[in-house]
């Protein structure tokens, strides 16, 4: 794939299609390029011999373009895309729809513009795109009836109508853009390339998108990582829901991977996470406009009581730090603020305050060091201009360096000075909650770019071992192994009770006499999946009992499923259960993102908690730590109400070589620890599960 | 309390303080009066003899108005309120600050204020109030700067300048007002009385408030219990965090009751809470122009599918139902729609949609019973003109009785559009989830309407004896009860084991013979809270073992506690705990609420989880069965796994015995049971400890 800067600033676009009938694509497109557009437009349609006052071409071959924009019939794509291809045309925005989201022969169509991309490596958009927007050069390659006011977000979306709505409503916020993406089909560029592109790119400074779907996770998050460490990027994934997934599926035809996945994916490749619209761009006007927070402590100057209170329920909700201002500020404000005034934290300079009143408490709070932004909230009053205060912020925003949240909280009185603060890179609001909750993607994007993704550890295993045991499925009926691959665990490292499987009453009762202590014993079969359920579990059998409880644990299985295939009967070392936590340790492969390391509650909470947290493999040091920090349950990991705490360590080491197992074996499709107890001495794993495809060992 | 019709439709109104000098607050309540209102105005100041053109009265006693505003100096605010008194002016608007609020001599005024109004039977607002506004007799007693629209909502504040944010902003999106009222310091009159008097009020639709403390917990909620049956009621309860609710004590000086306590307050009074100002009246706007749905199936037509998927996340997280259509709305959608678009739900009728189609989709979809409501989604595109949609959903209004939430996705182009609809009281959104979210509205208030409030069951109980129990307490050197109380429970008819308390260790053995099976033995004192903590409780103890095991829990005591009063050991029959689930049941007192029933995940999960919910006692049968469906638990309770189900009557009819118990004493201050074990054949109490208040006894 070639860089796409010339993509977005072609010197020479070509509209293949074009045309001057009214209501028409080709005409719309002819029309907003020729607008606006820097470089030379060149309409190309055999049937004309001259279209918007210039010449027509019959093929885009003839042009000399170096982007081609196709309107044409989907029957006349390919070969309009060929003869580009040929002429050496690298860029080709593909609006014509009728390819894969109509199915059948649409299928084999994009197929086919598939194959096309390739063969002359194409940056090709769509197709059934709305088109592409850039800014700088005023290209405006779309059909959608507004152009893009300038500025530093880039977008794209998966949806083109989503692309026409935010221009017609960005407009009246003041709300710019560098370059807009209509994705369509995602045939050839996908959100990947774009988020590459505009990572790489001086005139992005936030990367927003609208995506129901991600192609190739592991590729996503390889790259989203490297660019958010620069540039932030803001997505709505939408189809979280399950309803929302399937009416997503319906509309793109794009596979739902699982929501759980999406949420692990795209934290892990530093990208923020919103629900809607509103957020999105409220979330990227704050992002362009303001600078990221060098302190944690949050200050609100108001000059009324209550938004001030509905400000710091915004902050408590967002786990933002409400500043304790210090004596010295307080001291500060005591001299710029009348008695009534608070001189605390939310700062209420009360009713009757001047502009000059708020300006001053704003400058004493933004002079603490422990203040690292601040919400300024203005309610109408008589004695307040909210145009000579938006004036005053502005000029403060130059020379301060931390970031401001505005509140005008009036509706057309506050629009003008909206307007100026829009202008200078301030959004406003008139929700202080609103307000309160952008500054959070501040903080939430500090705290991306404070990542570090150190390596993942490589611990000394036997590999060989682990892989002999994954062979076992090779030949056999199924491919899922239970407690007979314990073995698994010891090869990697993951500490195991002793045990051993037997096939005989006799054999169970010589290994139980050399475990100390009474023993557990577990019916070992491929087909019984919930052993407990079935009553093919025996805890603390003592030695003289252990013959006939194998028996009985070989009879219940047999009327539970006369067919299970049951291998023999596992004796293992009792665990005390009593100092420690039943956690659960697996792993699932998405079909976007890959391999997902789980951790969380285990035993019967599972279920019922779902208390559980994911990561993308290969799981580093940090993360494992992290996956901890995740789970409502930590305290009890940390010793609540006077336990001993467990060591977390040894956990987090167990989520690393459980991570380092499953990236060397891909043919591990699925496996569960349940329970890995954590105790004060360690981990030991009592159970696995596991699904192996043999054809990837 | 006399009826508060007076202060909202007075006939004459006398400004006490009037004046005509610029910025003061006397001449900016005098214009907002002499501007708008239909009745007469009457100035009184004894220093000018004509103000605004009529007549100035030297005391309000001579004005024969019956309603009196308030505007003079802190100082003077008590004669004239005794003179308006005197005079027989029922209705009181006391703007005046410089009472409660700012401490010292202010609190002091304000006991007095409180006196004169009583004395006289005042409604009085106030003080420190920004005033009143009456929309149908163009009331505005305010010193605001803007005046309200007419409607059908009535908002309460305990912030003045959010009233005058709210007049500004609500102006521009056509959202209306009947009265409004800012409660300042509430000294008097508060929300149960606004609450109450516009419940009563035919031109009161919808109450909005926004409020940081509720004065009386208990009235409120039997109060807005009877409104909330026919009109509905949606609060701002700020202070909601641990910082809120600090900035709001100091703020408005309301001590600040628990936030449980508020949730479940607000809960059972039928009050829908929201977190922020732009969801108050998003809510309010919804309901006062919206009906009720009659169905639970929401519908969504759009002419973009990207949105679309938008708007079923946002039904997904607002746990509504999005509907499948049945064959015959499906095949009637087909007929109107090209073949193109999805007759499935959401219903994309694809980008070339001109207005009819929107129409006909939404009149098919409409008439499908099992539609409740309908989102309505448009995108800016070439062939549809918002305008006449508007006018076409307008008229289709005014013919069906589902709400619809239309989203118009544009911005100043959807400017002319939204105005007609909001006028015919079909708000409008850009982002469909905030569409969504306010359609949430609707299906909330309407589970409110269906909540029937029936009467608590009283079980037959042993009074006498549990009196006997709680006056244990009285003379002694604290106030606590612990396991010597079970009887307690007993008497309530809440299962205990067999047990007993003993002071020997002959008696303890003698007492474990006489219980089946092994025992358990918990040290008995009132200053030893967490009895495993200190090794005070042996599990399985067997009758040879008893006597020995009494002596050392002595010991451990006495060695963790020197001073602690030993009341004995407690012997208790072993609850088999495997099948049973530990809950905890207990009881809090609120200063506001009063008395408050917690049920939810017992044993150590309590803290971990806090899987806990509230009710305001007394609890009904239908409350306490919803506090089972409350907790995140509830599938443990309910058989997950292959469990057995426990005995869910049981712990519904428990938590009501208890309900009884705290309500019959309020000299219960503070009642835990937990753990209680429910379990498939019933439920069985283990261990209490309680506060008793023996002044109340």
């Amino acid at each position: 794939m070639s860089e796409l800067s010339g993509l977005f600033a072609p010197e020479r676009v070509a509209v293949v299609g074009a045309t001057d009938r009214k209501g028409s694509v080709g005409r719309a497109v002819m029309e907003n390029l020729v607008a606006d557009f820097e470089g030379s437009v060149v309409p190309v349609n055999p049937t004309d011999d001259r279209l918007f006052d210039r010449p027509c071409y019959d093929d885009v071959a003839e042009t000399g373009a170096d982007l081609a924009v196709v309107v044409v019939p989907a029957a006349a794509a390919l070969d309009v895309i060929e003869s580009a291809g040929e002429a050496g045309i690298e860029n080709v925005v593909v609006i014509t729809a009728g390819f894969g989201e109509s199915g059948g022969e649409g299928t084999a169509r994009e197929e086919a513009l598939v194959d096309l991309a390739n063969r002359y490596g194409l940056n090709l958009v769509g197709p059934n795109s709305l088109g592409i927007i850039s800014t700088p050069s005023g290209l405006n390659a779309t059909f959608g009836p507004r152009n893009a006011e300038s500025g530093s977000i880039s977008f794209m979306s998966q949806s083109g109508a989503f692309v026409t709505a935010v221009l017609d409503w960005a407009a009246d916020r003041d709300i710019g853009f560098n370059d807009i993406v209509s994705l369509g089909n995602k045939a050839v560029l996908d959100e990947t390339d774009f988020v590459e592109a505009w990572g790489a790119d001086p005139g992005t400074d936030v990367v927003l998108g609208y995506l129901e779907s991600i192609e190739d996770g592991e590729a996503f998050v390889r790259t989203a990582r490297d660019v958010t460490a620069e540039t932030p990027v803001v997505v709505v994934k939408s189809g979280r829901t399950e309803a929302g997934a399937h009416a997503a599926a319906s509309h793109t035809g794009a596979i739902a991977g699982s929501e759980a996945a999406y949420e692990a994916g795209l934290d892990g490749a530093g990208v923020l996470r919103v629900e809607s619209a509103e957020e999105l761009f409220d979330f990227g006007a704050m992002l362009a406009g303001q600078p990221l927070p060098n302190a944690d402590g949050v200050a609100v100057v108001t000059n009324a009581g209550g938004p001030g209170v509905m400000a710091t329920d915004a902050i408590g909700d967002a786990d933002l730090d409400l500043a304790s201002l210090g004596g010295e500020t307080r001291a500060a404000l005591a001299d710029v603020l009348p008695q009534s005034a608070s001189a605390h934290n939310p700062v209420d300079i009360i009713g009757d305050a001047p502009v000059e009143r708020f300006e001053r408490a704003l400058e004493v709070v933004l002079d603490d060091p422990a203040i690292g932004a601040a919400v300024v909230i203005a309610c109408p009053t008589a004695t307040l201009s909210f145009e000579s205060l938006a004036e005053r912020l502005t000029a403060l925003g130059e020379t301060r360096e931390q970031p401001v949240a505005v509140c005008l909280m009036g509706g057309s009185s506050a629009e003008e000075a909206a307007e100026t603060l829009a202008a200078a890179g301030m959004p406003t609001y008139f929700d202080p909650a609103r307000g309160v909750r952008s500054l959070e993607a501040l903080y939430d994007y500090r705290a991306v770019r404070r990542r570090e993704y150190e390596e993942p550890t490589t611990f000394d295993v036997d590999r060989d071992r682990a892989r002999e045991i994954l062979e076992r499925v090779e030949g056999a009926r199924d491919n899922r192994l239970g407690i007979e691959a314990m073995g698994l665990l010891d090869a990697y490292g993951i500490p195991t009770p002793e045990s051993d499987i037997v096939d005989s009453p006799g054999d169970a009762r010589r290994v139980a006499e050399g475990i100390d202590g009474d023993v557990v014993m577990k019916i070992v079969s491929p087909d019984i999946l919930h052993k407990t359920d079935v009553g093919g579990v025996e805890v603390g059998v003592t030695d003289a009992d252990v013959a006939d409880i194998y028996e009985t644990l070989i009879t219940r299985a047999r009327n539970y499923q006369p067919d299970a295939r049951i291998l023999g009967v596992q004796i293992q070392e009792m665990v005390d259960f009593d100092d420690g936590v039943e956690t659960i340790l697996g792993l699932n492969r998405d079909p976007q993102f890959g391999p997902l390391v789980l951790f969380g509650l285990g035993g019967v909470f599972v279920e019922v908690f779902e208390d559980t947290t994911l990561r993308v493999a290969p799981v580093s040091k940090s993360e494992a730590a992290s996956m901890i920090d995740d789970i409502d349950a930590a305290p009890l990991l940390r010793g609540a109400r006077g336990r001993t705490p467990v060591d977390e360590d040894a956990v987090v080491e167990t989520i690393q070589r459980l991570s380092q197992l499953v990236t060397d074996f891909p043919a591990i499709v699925e496996l569960d620890i349940n329970p890995l107890v954590a105790t004060p001495d360690g981990v030991v794993a009592i159970d696995i599960r596991l699904t192996v495809d043999p054809e990837r060992l």
